[in-house]
């Protein structure tokens, strides 16, 4: 049996144009003899379609795609694809298999995943029955995305009572096909290939894989798809982070392999983020990006990934220095600029910040406060959304988590921007982006590494002034919010108890600024955003 | 039996003092003569505690207050309390009854909704068994908030194969209590109390309702508790949005009447929103607001109802007039401020806004155009968020529903705050409010109510010049946001099918601004937010 496997990249929503992308996949698998041609979850209105699935047009349009499109197209050859179906008074997430014109197979998901960024039991009921589908031969044991994960570290309550691989197993699958819309952090390639390696291994059934590319708001989708033996040995891998599409047939034959995915690093990262700039700029209708340019490490990888997601001459750098920048900064943002082939302007805000302290403060005079620190951050974030509003630019927000996570950063200020690029990406892989962006060239000059980090909003500031250094501060910070330790587990793996009490009350007060903040990139395991849901109005009582 | 229904106000997560200010309820009731204390529903923690659920030290302290503080207080006194408690390698959304210093009673909620604000299977598993609690010759028949429920309206989803009321009535319950979070929305308290009605009188049961009050971040909980006879007739009814305690003997020779709350109007949605705004500076630590007064209808009625939350001398109204402002706005601004007996400051922003010209145009010559038109408003959200850092106001936004469902406010200007007032009460609705502002006095002047409304940002520019008028688009967008039409549905109850098309199509752009936008105060069945998750990059391909 030949399979075409198409690594899909979907815009959410939008019924036409994927289902017209998705049929001339169909037809380039029927030209290149494949029997049957496998499509993502939900891959009609991509992955996550949120509350547009309560939208009776966006389901009127499905089954107008499944019956008057995908259907008559599978005369010849046979089409699984994932999409959301009308069940007993209530939705599923299937996946449906036609052939002959016909559907001949239907499996819904069983295990919906309800945590995290995940929110599957809002719209979907899980499967009732679980039966392998007739296909060529073939008892297809087909399951969707979560159906295949049996990782505890994924369940924060109880482990799920079905295994659906396992009784698809002892029905008499005689092959495993997985549709998946699975979200990329750092560690899930490799984490994902080891799963799903194992599984094939266990069951004994040569197993297909293939996943959602591309990225939708928040969320990654690195692609990653997999054609995996019986041994558990890799046979085909499709592209991380882009469109893919094989046709592989699955009765030749083979030698295995181990996956290239085991070896993930910062390069992966990178990619993710470029993927996730470009996706949210084209799906949003947008071409251009500005980005501020500080002369930090920050903006400077901000803007190294937003070259390489748009092409340099559709990103602007803007410099704004005020009476406290050094003269270094501005240099080396220029610089950057150069080497980058991006655009690049500068907006002193020194005269728009005296007429501030004019209108706010005696005799015009600065207090060096909080407040007047947060209006400077507050110009540039009023000057850079004046250049988006005025010339079509999309203003990408550049702090990294490790602020956001701690509050270091103004809100309406450098929190401004339609996305946040480093949401999700601690301070110190900010470096590594930074030196992996300069593996070949020196693309970010090297004062930007070497200079202490900086706000510059007041004479000779410093991080350091009111946060431990990096090297302390983001392992806190991963233990307490990737991991979810409490400050006494924090404290046993040998930080000082006042400094971690410290940082997590930090976290903790500045809720507010991340309920406000743009979406975010996520890259982690866990992200601010959608995935966690915290009060702003609290009191920790214990 | 005596009944001491406690109509508590809790803080999210401050188990400790919640925990305290329940015992005095106890002390209190125990001196009344009650034999059982009602408390709501996850009284211990709050509600909704969201992600704090899977924090360790949140379900240890829970389980320290239950078993050191609760259980032994129960020695005399029943005491019936919410709180979230372990089970099978899962939580519980449980209801508790304590007596004699031991657990006798436990039920766990059986229906969990999940849909709208609420997310419930993400955090619970729901109960495996309903019997009725024995207490004092009683078989209580215990039920959690949903468990209640029978509303179709608020199904989005199959409607729950059980009925935890009626499958506890047939297993012998002799009385029935619900103890519950529910939130407020404009028309629920008639919704609920004939719902209630309805459920008492169909099981021939007294029925007794305890309801949390407070608001916690966007949620307002009205209390509104009850005690419903055999008949359906209200024997108690308490406060509305405020705290209650009352004792009630339940056998005792009773005439019951028809719940008050049947005649609501828009008085409630006054005191909700009051309400909402005390709360969150409360449980956020603030004293004071500030508001930005236009001498629209918006900040007119947003600065009555905070000085009403939080005292007209804890409140600070800022006019800050530009070379676009009538005179006769500021006048109006001014006399309102007066009426108050707020405070009252000027900051003009001509001066600040020519300076960024200067930056930022050629010649520093306005072109007019929607970037400028945005700085002004930005300049403004500037300045009232550094009198907020300075001064230590929290910010109050005043945009109202219809507005921020079309986009016509500015992201980081006239969005900026701590918390959006009137985020879901639509244009007309804040009319309303002004009118029952103004009952007794002229407190917001007359020339606020006939001006129309503008947002004064180029010369007589008026929303009409962009927008219907709001008798034609607050009902479209009631149908499409609250109601969930389709595009057809809406026109076909009478409008323009173009306009509606439009409309829509706002709404859908503007996601953006409000994925940015405050936590704000919801009134409505359906308020942006936690309760309406859309994407961001999406295209709508029906």
């Amino acid at each position: 049996m030949k399979l075409a496997l198409v690594q899909f990249n979907p815009t959410i929503g939008d019924v036409s144009g994927n289902t017209a992308r998705m049929l001339a996949a169909v037809t380039r698998a029927e030209s290149a003899g494949a029997d049957l041609a496998v499509f993502p979850e939900l891959a009609v209105v991509g992955y996550p379609p949120r509350d547009l699935l309560w939208r009776k047009e966006l389901i009127e349009a499905v089954e107008r795609a499944l019956w008057e499109k995908f259907a008559p197209s599978s005369k010849k050859m046979g089409i699984l694809i994932g999409a959301p179906v009308k069940g007993d008074n209530c939705l599923h997430n299937a996946a449906l298999l036609f052939y002959g014109g016909m559907l001949v197979g239907r499996q819904e998901k069983t295990l919906l995943p309800n945590y995290d960024v995940f929110d599957e039991t809002r719209y979907f009921q899980p499967a009732e029955d679980l039966y392998p589908s007739r296909f060529q031969g073939e008892a297809i044991g087909l399951t969707v995305c979560e159906d295949i994960w049996n990782d505890k570290d994924y369940w924060n309550r109880r482990i799920y009572d079905i295994d659906p691989v396992e009784e698809l197993v002892a029905e008499g699958a005689s092959i495993l096909v997985n549709i998946s819309a699975s979200p990329y952090h750092f560690g899930k390639r490799r984490l994902r290939a080891q799963m799903l390696s194992h599984t094939a291994r266990k069951h004994s059934r040569l197993l297909v894989y293939v996943n959602q590319v591309g990225a939708n708001d928040e969320l990654i989708f690195d692609g990653s798809s997999m054609v995996i033996d019986e041994l558990g040995q890799v046979i085909w891998e499709g592209r991380a982070f882009e469109e893919d599409f094989a046709v592989i047939d699955v009765g030749a034959p083979r030698t295995g392999r181990e996956s290239k995915a085991v070896n993930e690093d910062v390069s992966c990262v990178h990619a993710a983020l470029v993927l996730g700039i470009r996706d949210y700029l084209r799906k949003t209708g947008f071409k251009r990006a500005v980005v501020g340019l500080s002369g930090g490490i920050d903006s400077s990888v901000a803007a190294a990934l937003a070259a390489a997601a748009l092409g340099p001459e559709n990103v602007l750098g803007v410099g704004m220095p005020s009476r406290y920048s050094s003269p270094d900064s501005l240099r080396d943002a220029e610089a950057l600029s150069v080497n980058l082939g991006i655009g690049w302007r500068v907006v002193p805000i020194d005269q728009v910040f005296q007429s501030y302290l004019v209108s706010l403060c005696e005799n015009g005079k600065p207090k060096l406060d909080i407040a007047e620190e947060n209006v400077q951050a507050r110009i540039r974030g009023n000057i850079l959304m004046f250049i988006s509003n005025r010339e079509g630019f999309l203003l990408l927000s550049t702090g990294n988590k490790s602020e956001l996570a701690v509050g270091y950063c103004t809100l309406y200020g450098d929190m401004s921007g339609g996305l946040s690029v480093l949401a999700d990406v601690p301070k110190l892989m900010v470096y590594e982006l930074a030196s992996y962006i300069n593996r070949k060239r020196e693309v970010i000059p090297s004062g930007v590494f070497t200079k202490p980090p900086s706000a510059e909003l007041r004479p000779d500031q410093r991080d350091e002034d009111s946060l431990p250094p990096y090297q302390v501060l983001d392992p806190i910070l991963k233990a307490y919010i990737e991991e979810g330790l409490s400050a006494g587990e924090i404290a046993g793996r040998g930080f000082n108890s006042d400094l971690v009490a410290k940082i997590i009350s930090k976290v903790d007060a500045a809720e507010y600024k991340r309920r406000q903040a743009p979406p975010g990139l996520k890259v982690t395991t866990k992200a601010f955003g959608m995935g966690r849901r915290l009060p702003v109005a609290w009191s920790p009582g214990w």
